[in-house]
């Protein structure tokens, strides 16, 4: 029975996701690298138990959004203006940097542009969620390197979905200039123009929420706002998520909406884990090809190099060590690059062998950096677990 | 572009499910309506904004689950025991008496076994989402025959979840009178089994959830419980949906999951409105047959009086008001019915003509209660809405 299968999926895959996830924190590894592996391993090509069905794939879209809305809701304009200089630094020329040598290697491996251009953009921005989780295992969220990395990890993801978003453009129209010119003023324009009418309007939604008479509204509203956002992005060439991030940042900076982060928590609990899960279990068939090793591990070594002595530079300002934590601190891509490649495959423009070596430069990037901040942080006496999860 | 037409699907099935809830509760009718009629309004037959994407249904299906979890949440079997013999035989006699009046009156009109079988079924189970709003909404909810009602509306909710799960095996097996036996007895079993061992294993996953480094688990674990709870009882034979009553029921009476009820809300809040706009998106065609008005009739007269009449009878201990208060308290039909006639339609069992009538009998059952009990029960004075809302 179809009713049967659904809630068995759905099973499944928050199933192997948690204890994936929990397994892979005990080791001190991020939670999404578990998430992942174990949608590669009850995938199509090993243990057969889960399939990119339609619900699971449309289930894995709304955790997306549901993601990229928390990512949001935890980033203040406010904040990432204080930070000041050197964050804007090192989140720009750390964006810069692997997207020129990202599709500096591609081109040199014969790959076609608008390819190329997807996998540079997929190297750009720092998991701001990966970053933030590992810094606060090591409980060392109040260092100087810390709040620039997670200022400029911020700045990273608005540049790149920024790019995201003329990419979906320059994708649908070809490579005319000018309709990349159109689709960046498009993005930009709709950018400021929510961060702007943002702030007051979203004052506005919580204060007539208060007054409804609907069970918890001051959580429904933004909810459906952020669907409104998302499908309004899309509609205008967009990526669905950069409306998502928008409504989140725009609710962040409304005090009004008071239980609103609390109300998503369990959203983001049971829904962002289907996305990494089935990006496990779409990954298979591009891995499996051996001839685009080479690649992979090119692209891999240009995203870490290319991260790392850019924000090491970018951060001069900083002593020498604060500055070299700030680069590795950097180096970890998650959301934003596979779901550019989620997207890049979906539209037929990068294949399943090229999502494969962009999931791996995810997942490595993502594997070392956790490893190299604990040489390089002075360890906090590590507790009994119980006593001191992670956040 | 099919991520886009998603998250448009799901921005319409919650904005219109909202903004339903919110006019039918400003005009003191139950959300539950609204949500219905929204899906009706933009379901195929009118506007067309809506179908019965595999998407949709199977996010329906979704939210059907996380409601009886929660109605399971809601439900202690130490309290359920204790409101004592008027409950029990309120709501046992309230649930056969509809059952035999409904079977008739199917047979009557010459309707076959089984199609006649699961709409009596599905006129057994008291609403008791709705009678518990429409009650505290009155600000009646520490009366007598309030307390009388819930406790009867939660018995009758097992009897007709019961009964779904005899009919299921009656359903798939055929018409054997040994395997429905054998269907009831795995039911019961199953039934007994949850609730004797449940109480101490929900006790402990929560203790052992507390130990996880995984965020919330004692949230995901519940949840994930339920879902597999879900998937063993549709396994052997009983409806998916006892499974997950049985699980929210087994941690209602473990006080160790302290944030689970407040972490479950927000599931509700978004994804049970899903289950009933698609119950109006799905509604249209049955309702179109102008043949069965006479069925319609019929059977929404037997569901008012059987009910109304059998729950005053049962409740003779009370005094005269307040019996009569408890039949009419004990008339809406909702979630139960509308499940049952939602799998009989899937099964190809009931006809879409039938299922217009048993939509329609939960639409007008529920319709009534609310408008006849504010006549019987004096009136708080109506504070403005935003100092008094409803629960």
């Amino acid at each position: 029975m179809e009713a049967g299968r659904i809630i068995l999926d759905l099973f499944l895959v928050l199933a192997a996701a948690k204890l994936a996830g929990e397994a892979f924190q005990r080791l001190r590894q991020p939670a999404v690298l578990g998430e992942i592996l174990a949608g590669v391993a009850l995938g199509p090509y090993l243990l057969g138990w889960l399939h990119a069905t339609e619900f699971l794939t449309a289930l894995a879209q709304v955790g997306v959004i549901f993601l990229l809305f928390t990512v949001g809701l935890h980033t203040r304009l406010s904040e990432v203006m204080r930070v000041g200089r050197t964050a804007i630094g090192v989140g720009v020329l750390g964006a810069v940097a692997p997207f020129v040598l990202g599709w500096g290697i591609m081109a040199a491996f014969g790959r076609a542009t608008p390819e190329s251009v997807f996998v540079a953009v997929a190297m750009m921005a720092t998991s701001v969620g990966i970053t933030a989780r590992v810094l606060s295992d090591l409980g060392a969220l109040d260092r100087e390197a810390s709040r620039v990395i997670i200022g400029a990890a911020v700045i990273d993801d608005i540049v790149g979905l920024l790019a995201l978003a003329v990419l979906s453009g320059f994708a649908e129209g070809g490579l005319s200039y000018v309709s990349v010119a159109i689709t960046a003023a498009e993005a930009v324009g709709f950018v400021v123009f929510v961060v702007l009418v943002g702030r007051r309007a979203a004052d506005h939604v919580c204060m007539v929420a208060q007054k409804m008479w609907t069970r918890n509204p001051d959580f429904i509203a933004p909810v459906i706002i952020c669907l409104g956002l998302s499908v309004l992005a899309e509609h205008i060439g967009l990526a669905a998520i950069v409306g998502a991030f928008l409504a989140g940042m725009v609710f962040a900076e409304s005090a009004r909406c008071v239980r609103l982060e609390q109300a998503v928590e369990p959203l983001y609990d049971l829904f962002v884990p289907v996305f990494f899960v089935m990006i496990g279990v779409q990954v298979a068939p591009g891995m499996a090809g051996g001839g685009v090793l080479a690649l992979a591990g090119a692209i891999t070594a240009a995203a870490i190099v290319s991260k790392l002595v850019a924000c090491r530079l970018a951060a001069w300002r900083l002593a020498s060590l604060e500055a070299w934590i700030v680069g590795v601190g950097m180096t970890p891509r998650g959301e934003v690059g596979l779901i550019v490649a989620a997207i890049g495959l979906g539209r037929g423009i990068i294949g399943g062998d090229t999502y494969g070596v962009v999931v791996l430069m995810s997942l490595l990037t993502t594997l070392m950096a956790p490893a190299l901040l604990r040489r390089m942080i002075p360890a906090q006496p590590p507790g009994p677990p119980s006593e001191a999860p992670p956040p």
